[in-house]
């Protein structure tokens, strides 16, 4: 199978890998808990109702389990979307997740790019807005899977206001949102029919190996259709198992959120020191363009940061760096200055 | 999500599970340990080439890796299968596994069924040659989910001989031949282009909750397209360790095998005594038949059976029993007495 994402550390020798977006912090002590004292529910088949995990997300999320499905991470819930909703003509944004397309060209659909602009850094503008008419679903990456940056609250207004007014199906991607600072963070509730939310803990609490994605939506007939989509003993029992102990975690996204704004803001000063182009980021990761081949440089010393060119909209010279713990950037700031030295 | 499988320990309080067939000698010791101690590995994206494991199970199926293709689960397989070959004409056999049909039909395939006869014990006979033609897939369950036959030598080899002049896809779904006694065991190796096999190690290995399933192809191009439809994480970092560390235990599939017939012959014999009418078995399961309503009966005793009314071509009174070990067999046989005797 050829490697179209980042977190490729099996098929090249890495020490440190900065090309998967996986909270720093690592999974929490209470989730591996959780899994070795469950290691003997692992022989049955999986709950293929999740109750236990769905409750603790309803209320996490503050809606009813009746809106909520799960998923073998969120990449799943995208194939069963669309599998579901047979959509036919579809617009994505470009560059972003590339997940979306592969789904949507599985079941036949003509995809359409919006292009954001680099001059803009990548953010959706109101041009957006003819591209949405005449389409069946759109994918909007919030925030947005390279550049990190959140969709501005204007422009998503109204692409939610046409979607909505003329039934267009509406997928938000919330997978990077709880590392968005609260601050800033606006979350869109599944009160609108048309609306599908993802969210994923593959990320968040660094289980990403353990397959765990929802989707939220207002509306019943999608998620009954969703759910019935595809096998029924899709979430496994270690990851049922891990959602449900991650919830009961407190403090755990707070210090999450500290350590991701101050090591962004370190790591995005810093690549701006090598004279490389970096674009302003919300999320755990960060956009930034260099002529240098610097992921082939670093390679070389067992270092892996995610290449972009393989995005739509990107081309050779676009890099992405997850934001890791202090020592971890340190790292890889000296490691980038060595190769920038020596070659 | 409605229940249409065995093994829901979740909705109902259940302390002897007898509705899903997976191997009564539970997980190995040594899989646990590799689970407990690859802890750490959960954090990280899986290998979505799966290489440690596609290796290992080369080795112990004597097939080129090239030839294999994981899923989480053999029934994500069977989604992944139909969504790659998009047949337009399936034949099926009834009863059978239902997740078949489930995926045809989500891919807008038409399914003919070949009802095989209970008089005949539910065995596929010559008469299934004739349905073969104008197909474009086949499914065979052997040994054969919920009758547990295994399907007769002559009628399989015209089968294959009609498939493979008619470039018809067949897939033979082997996930419980490795419960069947070698002295009757005949494998379908991977040769002919036209065949697919699928395998699991959830059953054998007792593992249903880990969900890890490969399918052996020797078309390249079926490989291929099915390794790509879908995400590219489908399996999971615990599976992948699972099942790797499952394929170095020695002697535990002769000590199933064992097991299993020695106690598939107590059951039958103890089952006919209340007068059922009991299928004959290969495999580590039992179809009876009964006019009495035993699963709702052994339900008051936290006992479950598979009603197997909702299968094509059963009715109600059809009933599956997995074959557990000796202590569990008893406890089931001693409920149906007393619930035979008191109502």
């Amino acid at each position: 199978m050829t490697v179209n994402h980042g977190g490729d550390i099996y098929s090249r020798e890495i020490e440190y890998d900065f090309s998967a977006n996986i909270n720093p912090l690592g999974m929490p002590e209470s989730v591996k808990s959780a899994l070795i004292n469950g290691i003997e529910k692992f022989e049955r088949y999986p709950d293929i109702n999740c109750t236990e995990l769905k409750n603790a997300v309803a209320v996490h999320e503050n809606i009813s389990p009746e809106k909520i499905v799960f998923g073998n991470g969120a990449a799943d819930l995208i194939d069963r979307i669309v599998q579901f909703l047979k959509p036919r003509k579809a617009l994505i944004t470009a560059p972003t997740f590339s997940e979306y397309e592969r789904a949507l060209t599985s079941v036949g659909c003509e995809v359409e790019y919006f292009y954001t602009d680099e001059k803009n850094d990548f953010e959706i503008t109101d041009s957006i807005l003819d591209s949405i008419y005449g389409k069946d679903i759109i994918f909007i990456c919030n925030p947005n899977n390279p550049t990190g940056n959140l969709i501005d609250n204007n422009v998503f207004q109204k692409i939610k206001d046409i979607s909505r007014k003329k039934k267009i199906h509406l997928v938000i991607d919330e997978c990077f949102m709880d590392f968005v600072d609260k601050s800033c963070l606006y979350r869109s509730k599944a009160r609108d029919k048309n609306i599908i939310i993802l969210k994923a803990f593959t990320k968040i609490y660094a289980m990403a190996g353990l397959r765990l994605g929802y989707m939220l939506c207002g509306d019943e007939m999608i998620v009954r259709g969703v759910e019935n989509t595809g096998q029924c003993w899709s979430v496994s029992v270690p990851a049922q198992l891990a959602g449900a102990a991650a919830l009961k975690e407190s403090g755990y996204i707070e210090k999450t959120l500290q350590i991701i704004k101050t090591e962004r803001e370190y790591l995005t000063a810093e690549l701006k020191k090598f004279g490389f182009k970096v674009y302003p980021s919300e999320a755990n990761f960060i956009l930034f363009k260099t002529d240098i081949q610097l992921d082939k440089m670093l390679l070389k010393k067992k270092t892996a940061i995610r290449n972009c060119e393989n995005y739509v909209n990107l081309e050779s010279g676009y890099f992405r760096t997850a934001v890791r713990n202090h020592d971890e950037n340190t790292l890889l700031i000296s490691e980038i200055q060595e190769v920038m030295k020596n070659g």
